[in-house]
């Protein structure tokens, strides 16, 4: 069976990731993923919530939209609500868990690195990308920070990625497109180091629950998805 | 190593549900678990969420909220913020979610149940009580519908329930207290029919990420904590 | 004439009181009143409004709540619409008057006491509950600080109690159920102190404007009222 | 003793009431208590709310706000908290109760009309001051409708006013201003029908609880005043 | 060809300026324009926005806000959406700019001046007719702090006046009445100083796009009438 | 005197347009300024608002927003505050009334555009910048619309497009950069048709009232600028 996009159920799909996109943040990228957009980037505050106020520590958080027009529907501005949705701050929270994981607070000290990821045009798999794209732009603004002598060591321990993987029609695949997405029986999200272990996995029944040998499937395709994401964030770090 | 409440490592906390606590309520349930204390409340409504309008398929929606002294420190209510948290609305969703994954629409008819889960009191796991409690809740509302005869066959499909594991101190545990969790390494929620099959899988690495094995131990501690609930709701709603 | 549950005219409710129902707070007690059931909590916080700053006085104040399926037809939360109503507002702010009507300031010193009253089932009166009940839970804690020497003398200069009274079908009624409110001509609430002073009274012709007459009728049913009222939390304290 | 402005104790402020002072509303007045100014319009809207659809009644219901300068500090505009104050609230039920209860419904049929009592200048009984020139809008509205024949019969039962009484330094006063209101040990509101039973009786013991005979003593004043309230609104509706 | 209120196209309506028309503000005026009627405060605060802390300098600010009445249709209170409207924010910041274009904010020191606007009766014209009567009010908030030595030096270095022109039916209006408003083909604030220099001019093309001739007759219709603006508050502050 | 960037005064920032930036939209542009990136789509809706319901007539509106790191300092999301600023919806007010004033909404239908103007880098300008590739998006959205047949006939009138001048340092510039506008005395945007006729005209005196000489100068610049930026969107619209 072939997928829509001719693509073998173990390929992600064609990754770009043009570094430094805004002259304006201390760290950017603008991530491509398929037709999935996001822009990353990254700014490093001074200050830090108040429970790690003179803790010597920092903080890494993010946060996440989406423009009307990154989906094929115009999706109205949540601002129109007043409110991020629910479904909104589950992604923010998401990525900023899983980035922090990654990070030596000690090391950063007393800052705040906010890492913003728009999504200029969605076709599944944005909040995955957003964390691949994330720890990007996080690692170009660290990557400055040394530069300029403001850190003394590197606090980032490790790298971070994420992608997806679900059922389709029974079928294993890795990374949905969102025509994929919405008709998953089991939808998977899994964040790992570049050290193969697991910082965050989060399994969803859409219509089906499942048993072991499902989810021994999908693990194996996550993690080798996320093997490949790394490999080219680490390029694209070293340039 | 004993748990501060002398339990072993793979031991739930003592389980007391009473059902028809309300008298205002279809169905209701106080569930006791250890110290968390979780009423669940389960309304009729006729009618259902536009998307469904005229499609001979009903819902199944969940909202959660935390009385403001449930903690030992006292909690504002999210109403002086004037919107339901982050925190709040994940919690929503995955309760929602995992209720729905039991029940078949077309059986419900053009019907919502909303299950409210309020927590009187907390200590850890309020979230995974919700989802045991509310499937309680939910049961008791569908068996007085099919004894008024206002469904013609029983719209659940099967049982489900939910607990969490962790790994405290290098060690894994089964429904870790508010004490265990919040010096958790690896958190995990879990999520299963009474199948046995997996409606949800959330693990987060808190501090550290963790590797294939660890997952083995969280999961197969899961798994016979979801059974000991299934069997006590299945006690619960036979009676 | 005999009312729905039996009771005659100037007859309360019968009354339950269970000190300590929850371990997380510093007093606490859940109130019965026929059907109607409110959670009452007291916190303790060492802060104190703005304008009582360094004033060397305290406050006291009250929040009011009810869960969803408190009421036989569900009621949507708050929340939902990003703000309190008007008769929450109303009622936390008459619950707060009371209580600190009979407190010292001076002597509880710069401290707030804050009195959670969640209605967990209603059946009318549910606000003048909220009253009695949360001086119960405002006087365990009281006693509490003062077994622990946190306070140096008591600061509650007297109990204070609230019931209704009102006019149904022509016929003064005491401590109105949620069927006898419904349908009253005038409808009022009294909250006195231990020793029979007047601290609040709302009298209100909900369908006929009332004299003198009918006044003065519905102040000796309330007046008897608190009076069993005062000398069933005088037992809960003393116990 | 003398008050500030030298009124006697059963003394009510000069009173001054400009009715037609917007040419854009149905029935409007200026009234002048003092130094309180609040100007009342009446607005007839061809709806009803939606529990009253179809009923053949009609419905009353009443706004209140206050100028930032209304006060000698100023008041910060409530759009900048995005919500009504649970006082502004509390007045505005307290406006809208007191007028609905001398309006028949069914003669008003299917409208609604809607009192907004804007106070421009504040010196003590804003709210008391509200209901009166409410009255004289409402009054002047539906003169106005049964002119042009849009009403069958009034459905103006009785007129209605009202006027607040204290306790200051152990006096009881009628119509307190701002300086006699901050300071009293006992505030009443009184609203009364032009046949001088009670609409609503509010007493509040601000300092020291208080007995029946400071009751009697409140209600005898405000019961004078608000007769010649209603002398002086029968006035302006007949000229 | 006459205007409906019989005015020659190049006539203002009308003025009337009631200097000290509140006794609770600094500096107030009730101004009049034809049927428009504005009732200005000022409001000296010894605070500075967080942007001028310890600079020296001052700020002044204004607020808008229509009663509900104002309005031959009545228009709900902005409060009821819980936050102004774009069209209200648009004429606060332009009347804060027009006020702050005359005043030398070190003469006035650390201290704000909020200058209120509160249209109590509209009929076209308001936003400009805010900026006249503001400039009265805190003319004479300036006036009474000089006087009280408060300030050293007068900060006001000028007048400043607002009108509206604009094509309507093909022919250039000066202050256009709400008829006449909503049916320009071109409408155009001006805001200009006693030196005639402009601080701010708003044309805007409401049916039709127009050419240099059109600005031109506009621009010169409304530097007359803010002449003759700027000789009425030379007279009202003189007095 | 040079520019900054070396630019003439009366010479505009080098324009990049690059139409079908997303895939997404009916019509879109990523439109660059300099340094000045916004990316402007949109979108067909088969409704109108409901003042035009059954009149046959169409409506077009514009949204406008800036990613958070569109600006060298990072800037707060307005959903943070829960609302869109006073400056946000002024300046959708201005781009939506810019773009009316071109389309013929009997031609459009019942129909609405939606252009959203998404600033993803920021350097002065962009409200300007969001009205000129707003009119681009809209003018590719009319070009599909009329190439599939779903309009009988082109709606757009003319072209719009607009720009910035002002005064710095005494000189009069044409499209000022951030660092030209945050200096600026006085600063004016132009909104003009293809026929060369205003549509808009704002001029601020930021630091000085300004004469006439000083707006005939402004307005040459600003008239030469616009009939550029049309020249350059006839081309993109061409192709």
């Amino acid at each position: 069976m072939l997928r829509n996009d001719q693509r073998a159920p173990a390929q992600l799909r064609p990754l770009k990731m043009t570094p430094h996109w805004l002259a304006t943040a201390e760290g950017s990228v603008l991530l491509e993923l398929g037709h999935t957009r996001v822009l990353c980037a990254a700014t490093v505050e001074q200050t830090v919530p108040s429970f790690l106020r003179n803790s010597g520590r920092g903080w890494v958080t993010a946060e996440y939209s989406m423009l009307p027009r990154a989906t094929a529907e115009r999706t109205p501005r949540e601002i129109t609500k007043g409110k991020p949705s629910g479904r909104t701050q589950e992604i923010q929270r998401l990525i900023g868990r899983s980035l922090r994981a990654v990070v030596d607070m000690e090391a950063l000290g007393e800052r705040t690195i906010v890492v913003d990821c728009d999504v200029l045009q969605a076709d599944g798999g944005t909040r995955t990308a957003a964390i691949t794209g994330g720890y990007v732009a996080l690692g170009l603004a660290v990557k400055k920070m040394l530069e300029f002598g403001a850190l003394q060591r590197n606090p980032l321990r490790d790298l971070v990625a994420a992608t997806s993987a679900g059922i389709v029609n029974g079928v294993a695949l890795l990374d949905l497109a969102y025509d994929e997405d919405s008709q998953a029986e089991v939808d998977m999200n899994i964040v790992m180091t570049g050290a193969g272990a697991f910082v965050e996995l989060q399994a969803t029944a859409e219509k089906l629950a499942f048993g072991d040998d499902r989810l021994a499937e999908l693990l194996a395709l996550g993690r080798q998805g996320v093997k490949e994401l790394i490999a080219a964030q680490e390029k694209v770090l070293a340039s």
